[in-house]
């Protein structure tokens, strides 16, 4: 069987897991205050260029978006966030279950326009009722986005200048950035990225790592007194090092981009395979996910060996469904998946 | 001056003031132990035709809407309103900040339909990933809405059916209640209403009282332990008893519906004066507020004797505006505006 | 009967009862944007003498406290209470639902002793784990206290100390605050108190008013955007200019000193019945509250003409019991008191 | 270097990393809808003895904790807890961030007695006001205690009977459970602490794993909808099946016992050598906590080769310390102490 439900369904990267057996028995302060947290955290800061920046690691994504934007907001705002987005959709309320609303505008492929975002910010300053509205208070994007795809650098800095005009923090939720990075037509570099954001997180969990994402900021004061906050969110992990030690292995050798351009690759030859066969992709997806619609037949056939999702209910005649790779891909995918088709 | 901004810029009904007045210098227990809050209670529920119902007596609107909700929510539901609902839009985020997200469906003149209710939560079932998503808990709707409109009894009983199916609680926002009762063309009665909402509310603030909303049900299981829920936020009057006085007042000698007529008659005065005069109405409310799109000049003109609010941002030429009568409103109102036009 | 229960027994002043009729037909905007509020504001700043501050009318006093305390304090911050505190005891858990500790020291009488903040501060620096630990981020204090006791300038301003000390702030509950500034041996002015303090409220409900707090601050800094975060908590009045009203009566011809003299009058004149009759009390409280223990037989008698509170479960004997006098207390209260004792 | 300081301080028991590994590449569902999960909650209830009872897997311990009393509580509700508990002074205010008050009684020796936890509630319920109070909603407490302190049978009976008479839960923290079922004197079984308690949890990251807690509960029903709930506290581990793997290693081949005694072994051979050398215990604790006052000289000599947590503030001749053994503590622990002694 091959699986390609998601991003998330093997252990690690071979070399993450050979770090965390090589350092297994040895002892370490808690809560992230070791050498490899230590190390990991300038690895990061150097291969994002900002030298003075921050670097936090939490243990999964929906933590991580919660923690960090409940600390960016203030009590009566909300932060702006496409309305496919994970923070609005799949995250069971944690944005708000900490007391702030996500105001929702709507996507184009996954993705907030930067005109939109002014516009919605600049009508809520122009209505005289606004003390009594949620005040926009932080963007989130995400890189890849839900639906697969990325923001060009143009688009990045468009909203960027949006948030400098209204002065409010950009965040982007990396959980898929090694994809994002490597994607085919990606015309931004992670220290662009570091630079054009004020917190974004790099994703381990669907990235190589048995789980944990790590928070970077350029901007520290963004987050006072974070290490406080994660414990109160209950996401200071006891056995920090774990995530150094992790984190640190996928900035060593290049590993998390390798990890990002292999998993790209197979998808961009599933892609290609499968509009060879003359199949419709309903989004057309640079990165790891791939969205296509097929055949019931097909895809009923194809699941004798493959494992996938349906994207929403099934059709009558043909369905959505998503293909997802990884580094944990076996890299016999095509030839395999042709066998099936 | 004429005042038409909205229906909450006087004091009390006269009525309702003579009761204050005339039990000033008694002394009662607070916090509603008293026996005017007893009769109040005693009153409505008459009034609603649910004996077995409960009656808690609030200060106002927004504090009402997070109370109630937050008590009837699960931690993990969400509440399922209209995009232009006060609780989306014009209570600062009080929803979330007790930790529930607001799911809205767009709004028809302000309504929900019962349709597009069953459709969402149907979606949410039929979904795997529901476990990762905000459950539908509860359907707030407002009468009259936001937009000066009223459901119908045949809506109402549709959209009660669909709680009914999905075994989720209606809840009726009644800050206008007066005049949504005694709108033009509206055929529902309060006991009915009592009777397919679980819990509503009777606006106090807009429709006579200085102050208090009281909230209604007939199933007191629904509100378990209510009275330290309002208190933990800060919901629970010390002098109780002026909310008992002043409900008491408006549900003797038919007070309420005095005023909810008085206030729609003259809206519709207002509203045929307007009509006869060519100008042209954007929504077609049957209730005290009335909404028209009037020449700039017509504006600059009226404004000089008559205080009232544009709806949005100014047109070029033309621009929209709203006009809210109420208890308060004169009575020469007409003949007034007459002079102006 | 004469109730001694609490001070919120009866309705408002009668001066302030005359204002709110005589204002009662005119039409204003709302939520505090009136001319009453202003003038009220005005009137507050200068009887404190801090005309750079700020004031924010508000219902009651759980409210004023969740709101405050909740707008001053950063996500992992608690508040520092005495234990008998009515935060810490009888607001029902308000100042938790809103995500904050209350970080309880030993009372003396009701009253925080200035070095034992000091000591509870510093080990919380001292201890090497306090990023896992609540950090104490103001000091609630009240004036009058639960016990009726209150603090002398020179405790008052050896708190100023610590607070100054750990750059924290200090806020009053001032619920009582009319019967506080006039007790017996009181050695602290209004000015003096809002100088030394950052924040503090005057207390309406039990002073003279149907209901409203008036939030004082000279640091307008330390309650950003209050009015959006008063409306998010449920506490922004729809008919905000009851309270301008109300305690621009308040503070017109030194209505809230006549009013805190009045009770503290009657109470010692109660106190010294009482102890002329041989009881003793157990707290010696210079305020409108008094707290003697009775023969069980002389309660008896006395309850079937003067309505008061057990302190706490009754005893074998004798028990404990509290009496309270306010404005509203008739003048012949020790005439009346020598019949039935 | 000897590493006493605390028992989070290596990464996995060798038998749970080898599981991991021997794993890694399968492709499973995630979110704990995997074989591995399914397979350790079946050991983990054999071994409890509850067929009818229900393990959800969290990553930590204050994670757990907060989400587990936040699905009990109801709004208003308050955890009576020790003084000295976990919950109380080390989660950064976890709890209150979700809206629940903390009810200390104090310690005796880290644990709570019966009869004052009876005396607690029945106290609140005999004060008038109770529902201005936050009620008692359920009892946590920790086996083995911050004091390395274990409950009796008969203690915890009494406990349980308290519960009983007022109908709420008992919830343990079982952070260090594999030390406290394994301690010296301990005359409880898994087993029957599993039919005591309501809800507890079996810690993982102090007892062998690399992290993760095993809540468990013989009433399914005290956690409904548990899994959105979890996720909404960002406590649903992506990976979940390694949080199924490192506990079904736990519970194979009795490796959770094995840990267990193993550190308690080594803990009672520290204490022996300490009290053989004339040296104070300030707590005598059966668990793998010690807790001895030593000369400062005797510290210092000491501190060149072991590592260890001073308990407090230095004293000027002697300080008090804590020694922390574990799985991971070497077994010629006693023999490389007598060198530095």
């Amino acid at each position: 069987m091959i699986y390609l439900d998601t991003d998330y369904m093997a252990g690690a990267h071979p070399e993450v897991l050979a770090a965390l057996n090589k350092t297994n028995m040895q002892h370490t302060p808690g809560y992230g205050d070791d050498e490899f947290t230590s190390l990991a955290e300038k690895k990061i800061l150097e291969a994002c260029n900002i030298p003075d920046g921050k670097v936090f690691f939490l243990v999964g994504g929906t933590q991580t978006n919660a923690t960090v934007i409940d600390r960016i907001l203030d009590r009566n705002d909300g932060v702006i966030a496409a309305d496919t987005s994970h923070i609005n959709v799949h995250e069971a309320g944690a944005i708000e279950a900490w007391g702030h609303k996500i105001l929702t505008l709507p996507n184009h492929d996954g993705k907030l326009r930067a005109n939109e975002i002014r516009d919605f910010i600049a009508e809520f300053y122009n209505d005289e009722t606004y003390p009594h509205m949620v005040r926009p208070g932080m963007v989130y994007i995400s890189f890849s986005t839900e639906l697969g795809t990325i923001y060009s650098k143009s688009e990045l800095l468009d909203i960027r200048k949006v948030c400098d005009e209204f002065n409010i923090p950009l965040y982007a939720d990396g959980a898929r950035l090694a994809y994002g990075l490597n994607a085919v037509g990606c015309d931004i570099t992670l220290p662009e990225l570091a630079n054009i954001c004020d917190v974004f997180y790099i994703g381990g969990t669907k990235c190589g790592t048995l789980f944990g994402e790590a928070v970077v900021t350029r901007h520290p004061d963004l987050l006072p007194r974070f290490i406080s906050v994660m414990k109160l969110h209950g996401a200071l992990l006891a056995k920090g090092r774990l995530l150094g030690i992790q984190f640190l292995t996928l900035f060593t050798d290049g590993l998390y981009d390798r990890i990002g351009k292999y998993g790209v690759e197979l998808a961009m030859e599933l892609k290609n395979l499968l509009l060879s066969k003359g199949f419709r992709q309903f989004i057309n997806s640079p990165t790891n996910q791939q969205f296509f619609e097929l055949p019931n037949p097909v895809i009923e056939k194809l699941r004798e060996n493959v494992s996938f999702e349906l994207w929403g209910a099934p059709g009558d005649k043909a369905s959505k469904v998503r293909f997802v790779t990884s580094w944990s891909t076996p890299s016999n995918l095509i030839s395999e998946l042709e066998k099936y088709l």
